[in-house]
């Protein structure tokens, strides 16, 4: 059509969940249906992109030196949630399941993608378990084999003979999800993991 | 979990096909996953908002005076498709099935919503259609009343006595579509605009 309604449609589908059409929706809404809203789109985004940076504590997302979380008195302290990215976070505070803190690691250990402890955010995990504060770490990591890997590494490298109580969480069938349809190593996961009544 | 990332996630949802869990990950894409992608999108907006206008001639968008359309030398002067919005006029485009130009209202004729001829990109139309040149003009207008009103409008005010060709776009059952599951509007069009074999 133009070519800056053209590159605009380009950058707007590189985003995730957006499509051809979808895109092209936006894009309408933005230049032709709605333009009083592309300069508060803009704003917002320039000033998340400006303010928001890394909590130096946990390495969520903080405006400022420590985040949200980290600042909240009411949060056990002692308690960590080890997840690989920030969107593993919000998914378990959507959750309400979790009373501690976190500890985002921003990737797993990945040697064939040249990702090792270096490149990930355990320097400071292995800081917040020196202060002896820690008293439970569940990892909250991915089921493959990469999680698998990056759990053990913090079980021996970082926890060591601590008295730190350590736990992954749970493998097995999904909410709502039933056996007929679950693909083998789920179903692998779930019998491994099934529990004894007691 | 900050106020920039809250403010900015408000104004993602707002845009069309938008809701709760898209608009998180395009926020994700944008500040933890794919910070690079920000500043060129951000330069894509800015840019289209900038340079993106109305075509004097037709109402499509431009870069410039005039449009892509009305600047092509092969495309038919002399018919004209109306439509309501750039959008009916990028699917016609995409169908490949209009090779003369068009002209966009920017709306239909709907007293209820303050919306007369005034309002309407129609003055360019009756100068278009005053210089003579046009010879075919091709409605196509929603398939309600106020797409009907309109369709009248520029028949009764803006063709008068010409000699030119005026039709409306077919209405009937969509591209695969079975009759079970049309709405009854949908199968009355179909029965009205029935055609017989020649």
């Amino acid at each position: 059509m133009t070519s800056a309604y053209d590159s605009l449609l380009q950058q707007l589908k590189r985003l995730p969940g957006l499509g051809y059409r979808s895109a092209e929706r936006v894009a309408m809404h933005l230049l032709v249906e709605n333009p009083d809203s592309m300069p508060e789109l803009l704003d917002a985004m320039k000033r998340a992109r400006e303010v928001i940076c890394r909590c130096q504590t946990c390495g969520n997302m903080a405006e400022g030196e420590i985040c949200v979380i980290c600042e909240d008195g009411n949060r056990d302290a002692s308690a960590i949630c080890v997840v690989e990215h920030v969107p593993d976070l919000i998914a378990i505070e959507r959750s309400s399941a979790w009373k501690g803190r976190y500890h985002v690691l921003h990737g797993k250990l990945s040697p064939i993608h040249g990702l090792g402890p270096e490149q990930l955010n355990i320097k400071n995990l292995q800081a917040r378990i020196q202060t002896g504060e820690v008293v439970e770490l569940v990892l909250a990591l991915s089921n493959d084999i990469e999680g698998q890997a990056t759990c053990h590494f913090i079980q021996e490298e970082l926890v060591e003979n601590r008295s730190i109580k350590v736990s992954r969480i749970g493998f097995g069938l999904p909410s709502g999800g039933g056996v007929t349809y679950a693909d083998s190593v789920t179903l692998r996961s779930a019998l491994e993991g099934r529990r004894t009544y007691e």
